[in-house]
């Protein structure tokens, strides 16, 4: 036999397991006692912040994210502490200028980021290397993300060709990121496996599943025995369901294999019973689904997109119209290039496919289907259909682009630091400004009661991440081929809509 | 790439799957309507008999167990039913003579079974030879089961050493019974290996393996590698946490990779959704916990032993000792030859130790220990305690046997007969005769009330299974020191037991 690999460990405890399993409403207080195993555990990394965790903290527990990362920063000294960066949107639902994306990365590493794990919606490179390159100035470790999805144009090559743009680009490791649980045994031993081949043996590839379909720790024990040097798990008090694979199984499964973790099972045993004491404090919030579900490998949809396109449909009283939904998913995903389905191209998906069953096949585009179509979240890796692309053009009055977004986006450093030190509460400090420019409407609130300290994890009033469309305000009778009014929630922005079929449009009602 | 080879698929829906995870408690009429995709579905067989179903519907739900069976068959034809079988013990829980273990298999197999998966919880041979001779006498097909352990003496080469027994005696597979999720993907890899080795590429190997630690997915992935030909599953909205792995996702597993099912995901999911409908009638003997569970690898305690002597501890106001009680299961389990921890050995372990806590070591032995000491559950891998072995002679004034147990049963068939016939509501069939014999405490009063046909699921009225020792009836204050009373529940039957330390008897109180 050979020697025994060691494989290294994230722990995601602090940010996606709670984000997949409780809408991300745990509090820093109740992180906190479980820090000290946490940092003495032996994991590579803990995964802690960036995802929907900032805007939750803002939004549901008058908490300063800001603060969090420096606190979590003391309590976890030694063991380097991971976020999850959405490329050029950050942490918000926007591209932004190139001097914000920077500045925001520099801002992380000086509170104590030390892993950057940046990915892109739309795997389009572009929209990853500002935030790369930033990274790799403050001298931390940039971690290039590939978002893994099935379609018939997602081979093993492009998502390998990806790999090799992310090194070439100076990431310092590869992360496959998983997020709907699709990655299956076979494909994650190939994938990793060629990524090593192309990209050098010494290239670190860090595998990132979720748990939903209830084959992917048998897909990371293949892509460790592909090469894989860094798995992500959860303890297992947080764990299954929409969210990860056990540490503990993990730890457990690799026991007479060549290969084996430096992870100190009896702390995790303790982070797990901490963790198990207070999921209680988020009952209102947790998963109420923690079995399995494989449905996701023919439907191409995740759970979360499939309530919230229930949820659109039960508003304007077509709930049993959800099977036609679902059959125009994919055709939707098709025409607009095979987007993966994940944050915020689920929705933009999701919510055209509804539309397409209350009002016929296009008869309306939302404006991001538009913006998708014409280029504007970045680029595809299948085409679009044409006919489509001239429709959203024409409705939109915006020509189609194949330039990287945000090279559309003048700096906006200096008027976003303007507007948010007019903002009664804010603290004048880059971070605020950070804060204010992710979420431009969530912030001056929040701004203004930070004083009061962050709230218990009941306080938390109204389920929401991802949020529902709801049906606007007046309380009008189900009229599916008259007019219809949204509110459409997309990455916790609300966008009001009102949508009617082509025909009365005509007739001018 | 090698051509691809077909794993066949044993569904648990209809037995180990609601026993694990719903205290057995599913009546017939709440499975029928998923047997005809069961039966469509492709699968190697149906478990769906046996265990501990035979008491349950009995005990429980006024089913005729025989009738089960055969509205099984009528409703199943195409494909094989199977049952478990606890070698002497049959479905009872004390050794029978091989009179009643003939008929029974007899019986058995003209009632509908087809396959008869075989174990001892002691892996004694022994105790399977009459059962399966029988089953090889009817022609339906024997497996050999070897009861999964982890200890210092079972290693690989035991347990392929009972495969080639297995094999000499007749089985037409080996089956690798794992029912606490100790299976590791290393040894599973191996042990199935090895007994193809041993056996021949042609010995059909089976792997049955629980979910509970989260790993036996990924052993089912390595055992399949190692060339396992048969897998049990149950379908996803009856599985997971102690019951098994879900059968769409060990389908979606094998996708890509050199080995397939045959298994129709179709059929499947229709299954999952009915058995996801009448869950709910289950509600309160449901399992709470779904999630992972890794200590029993450390602890070698099963979940089911570790509430039950808990709950001994309570009854005796000494629930805060349950450390101790764990600490010491591992000595108690050394000291009478490290047997498998399953019904009944499990239980009989686990009574020990707390006995050993309360009232110091073996200053009592139970009977049923003592009799496990002394050959009559049969023989042990490991060595046993020769001081404990005398005392428990001095004690039960019983020798210690290394021959059969049974071969100490006469044959009673006759007499088992008689005292049936004479029950009112027997039907003085041999079926009712071996449902006397299994359980002539339950028996009387089930044909009694016969007539009056199968309780609803929400009936069955104090849950068990296992049943927790309860406190004698009188209200006695915690004397731990002074003489305690117990019944202790093993396999269903009541023991009456009056345990005290040995100074206090001597100083004859």
């Amino acid at each position: 036999m050979d020697a025994i690999k060691n494989i290294e460990v994230t722990e995601l405890a602090l940010r996606d397991a709670h984000q997949s399993l409780m809408a991300t409403r745990m509090t820093t207080e109740d992180m906190l006692p479980a820090c000290a195993d946490l940092d003495a555990a032996g994991f590579w990394s803990l995964e802690c912040w960036g995802g929907a965790t900032f805007d939750s903290c803002i939004r549901f527990l008058n908490e300063d994210p800001w603060e969090r990362l420096r606190t979590f920063k003391r309590a976890m000294p030694a063991t380097p502490l991971q976020m999850l960066l959405r490329g050029q949107n950050l942490l918000g639902y926007r591209h932004y200028g190139d001097d914000v994306v920077e500045r925001f990365v520099e801002r992380a590493a000086a509170n104590g980021v030390d892993v950057f794990r940046v990915f892109d919606a739309l795997n389009d490179l572009r929209n990853l290397r500002t935030a790369v390159l930033a990274v790799k100035r403050t001298g931390k470790h940039a971690q290039g993300a590939i978002s893994y999805t099935v379609s018939p144009v997602h081979k093993i090559q492009r998502f390998v060709d990806l790999a090799v743009g992310l090194r070439e680009m100076g990431c310092d490791s590869i992360c496959i990121k998983d997020m709907a649980a699709l990655l299956k045994p076979q494909p994650a031993y190939e994938l990793v496996r060629e990524i090593k081949r192309a990209c050098g043996e010494d290239t670190r590839v860090h595998v990132h599943c979720h748990a939903t379909t209830g084959v992917t720790l048998v897909s990371l024990m293949k892509a460790i025995e592909a090469g894989a040097d860094i798995v992500d798990t959860a303890v297992s008090s947080i764990a299954l369901g929409p969210g990860h694979n056990p540490t503990e199984s993990l730890i457990e499964m690799l026991e007479g294999t060549p290969y084996t973790t430096r992870v100190d099972l009896e702390r995790v045993l303790r982070v797990r019973d901490h963790f198990a004491g207070v999921r209680s404090h988020y009952d209102e919030f947790v998963s109420h689904f923690l079995g399995v579900e494989t449905e996701v490998f023919a439907s191409q949809i995740p759970g979360g997109m499939l309530s919230n396109m229930e949820s659109q449909l039960r508003q304007q009283g077509a709930g049993d119209r959800i099977r036609e939904v679902l059959a125009e998913v994919p055709r939707v995903r098709q025409a607009s290039g095979y987007p993966p389905l994940v944050t915020p191209s689920s929705q933009i998906v999701g919510t055209q496919a509804v539309f397409n069953v209350l009002l016929g096949p296009y008869a309306v585009l939302s404006s991001e289907f538009a913006d998708l179509l014409l280029g504007y979240y970045g680029a595809t890796f299948g085409e679009k259909d044409p006919e489509l692309v001239k429709k959203a053009a024409a409705q939109t009055g915006k020509t189609p682009i194949d330039t990287r977004p945000a090279d559309l986006i003048a700096p906006e450093w200096e008027k976003l630091r303007e507007s948010a030190a007019a903002l009664p509460g804010s603290n004048g400090s880059d971070e605020d400004v950070l804060t204010y420019a992710m979420f431009p409407q969530v912030a001056p609130g929040f701004f203004a009661k930070r004083a009061e300290g962050p709230h218990p994890p009941q306080g938390a009033a109204k389920p929401a991440t991802p949020a529902p469309a709801a049906a606007s305000g007046d309380a009008a009778p189900p009229a599916l081929n008259g007019p219809v009014h949204y509110v459409v929630t997309i990455g916790g922005r609300e966008h009001r809509v009102t949508v009617a079929p082509a025909a009365q449009e005509g007739a001018a009602q």
